[in-house]
């Protein structure tokens, strides 16, 4: 395998899963990748390499993912892997194996939307621009936190810009207030969460200054909002040698 | 007098306050209605009389409020009042001054803007179809109360609505929260306040249900968005006599 | 069968569809409501009488639906009709055959959709209080046409209501205008039509008068969102006898 | 005056022009500046060499703007310049007398609200990753063009982004349309203009792929909403020598 060649034969892990199946279809479709292995609990890893594949994506669960990683790290197979769980243990291990293993490359990545990584981006480019900013998330009412995992990371990372453009806290003269109207505090930032029927993933990052308010809105309505993000990452990981986290390094972005 | 004209000579009480040069600017420009008399705190009552005023606009303040409709009243004057501080003893005592002055209305109204009057009938009109709502308001960052007055009443009347129609409790599967991210409950109805600078007064009400969401917004972005309740009260407050309590009485809603 | 009885034995006609399909699981998943038959055009419409089903709803095709609703007032079975192609011909016809069978009641309505329901309902009652309204629809890019139906009903509504009011056009300064930058003219009201993957079915109504302006938003994700309406529907129907046009008047809307 | 000096001392040119007013308000609260000139068309630019004014604003008129940057120039001033109407062969001219005034700052931008420019570029960055792409854009009804300078400009670059990234035109099944409903084609980018009594400025950029949209909104609420872009501009073009075209040049964005 040459360590710069673009991917094409692909294999899916975890594809009986609800992600995976989804993975599957967008692979099947898409142009310049092939689907050549269909792998989930009951089958061997083996067909990875029976069927040459060169890159992997794996959705499946924190209990078998690093066995799945070492297995294709040692076979010279890319991986593309929207597994949770990982921490700074799994990923310094990776980074060992990988070491050995020259011209491989593996993206971890919590967020394969890519509406969100561009929402969460813009947000921290624009938060030094504003006197406020707020962060609005919306999903169904069967979800368990409040606020969501996206939310809190854009609340962060709106903190850390306006902490280093040296803005303090953001006005409000409210003195007389039900308890939760501001919302909760991340980092200092207020974040609104809403549990509404009908709704899927949305989140809103309002910011205001004299006059004017710029909006950035990010609505998921289906599963297969993650199937660009996967196929940008196939597209990019076989250039891309080593560990990287977060799909965001894989855009190009300016 | 007859009982049931329409007015055309007005008189505005409060003329020089903001509301009040506001309200003087919108009778000056309107079309069947005259500006006969701007009255301030150091002018006298009598201008009325003697400019022949049918009705007033009455924007000052609670302290003067009752002897300014005293005097209206008892000079069969009609009166559409958007001052603050009206209790139920204060309603009764102006129904015991109406009932021996025959013909002659009084409005008393806390709101003055269609938009946010028929964003709070549309949604007590919505609430029983939907199995989750909440309510979002967002404002500029000087005002002191959070929720806002509108959002607190639109919160009580889709709770209401909810209640006549037998619904329980929205699905709510949270599990772990921060403490605030749901919002404040108002009468079991999550309320979200936002404060960011450059905005005005806005509010949303989210209702969902399966597989569609229903959103009522109102942006009130400008002082000038009283004058048309108030000249649309002006054009009805002729008709109706004794007392009517809140703009919506006059507006013909089915 | 008494003829103001609430239903509860439900048929379903095209139910391999894919409305059908949900129609079936909605029902069956419904408390009052029992999923008895599920027909197709393969089988036979005794099903229903097997059955002993009190009403059926029918989302199947003009060409068979006819020949269906004669079977079900024969017989003595209410239908909740989705299917398209109703004239005022057919219309004329179901009456006839109605006044027959009294104590059967027929509804036929072009949508299902209680948020888009009340979207145009609540559009038609904001009209005449506001100088300017314009009306924007956002659907999937497989869309054949534009506008959408129900945005040409909406604003055909909403001319209606301005009329009423003895509303003239609303103030359009425009003088250079690039072709198509100002929307179609549906009845004088603008209409704006956008094609974004991604998008299922979504409007928005904008109003505006001085200083304010009010959003009615309908956002529909997924088709469960027919479900509510057929269900209230049957809830209906069996104390609604002859026919009905649109499912607004089952909706009890003020 | 050292070549890299940030600017305190501040005088503006069409000062009692109705922007002109503002930006004075502005550099007057400001922090860090000093108002020390309002000069307007009675006025003699003498003025700013006599309050040692370092820098100047100028929203004026194109009839006068040449003159009062060259006397700018020769005077070692910095200019932050609203005023329309520059061509290449105004900015060639400009660059000429730059080239003989060594630390010489001159910014000519044709928008000075950060909003707006973030969120052509927020755009301009997201285009390649979608699909689907619209603009719309809403202003108030007394506007004589249709779409907006802004809109025209951010389809522009939305055009230019997909054409870099190798897109074509974005799917649309449209086969029956009303004139005008599919808006306005700019560089083949949808635009939409609505024109809507209470609105100011606002415009929505809509973007979408497989399963999920992300929208960029803009409002601009109040003529406040240009000073902070100006005050930015005297705040680095004290550290920018030469001919600067577009506020975003000195906004750092990444």
């Amino acid at each position: 395998m040459s360590p710069a060649a673009r991917v094409s034969k692909v294999g899916v892990l975890g594809a009986k899963g609800k992600v995976g199946r989804e993975i599957c279809r967008a692979v099947d479709e898409a142009d310049g990748v092939e689907l050549v292995a269909e792998v989930d609990q009951d089958d061997t890893l083996q067909t990875l390499v029976d069927t040459r594949a060169e890159a992997v994506v794996d959705f499946t669960h924190p209990d078998v993912v690093m066995d799945n990683l070492r297995f294709c790290i040692e076979h010279g197979i890319h991986a593309v892997v929207g597994t949770t769980g990982f921490d700074d243990e799994r990923l310094e291990t990776l980074r060992g194996w990988l070491a050995d293993a020259p011209g491989v490359g593996v993206l971890i990545a919590p967020n394969f939307s890519i509406g969100a990584i561009l929402m969460m981006r813009f947000a921290g480019q624009a938060a030094r621009f504003y006197d406020s900013v707020e962060v609005v998330e919306l999903h169904h009412p069967d979800k368990a936190d409040a606020p969501s995992g996206t939310a809190r990371r854009t609340a962060q990372l709106i903190a850390a810009a306006r902490a280093d453009a040296g803005l303090g806290a953001a006005p409000d003269a409210t003195s007389t207030a039900l308890d939760g109207a501001r919302g909760a505090s991340v980092d200092g930032i207020p974040v609104h969460a809403l549990r509404i029927r009908g709704m899927v993933a949305h989140q809103e990052v309002v910011l205001g200054g004299p006059g004017e308010t710029l909006t950035i809105r990010h609505d998921s309505m289906d599963r297969a909002s993650f199937a660009p993000g996967v196929l940008r990452a196939l597209g990019a990981i076989g250039e891309r040698p080593g560990l990287t986290v977060g799909l965001e390094e894989l855009l190009d972005l300016a």
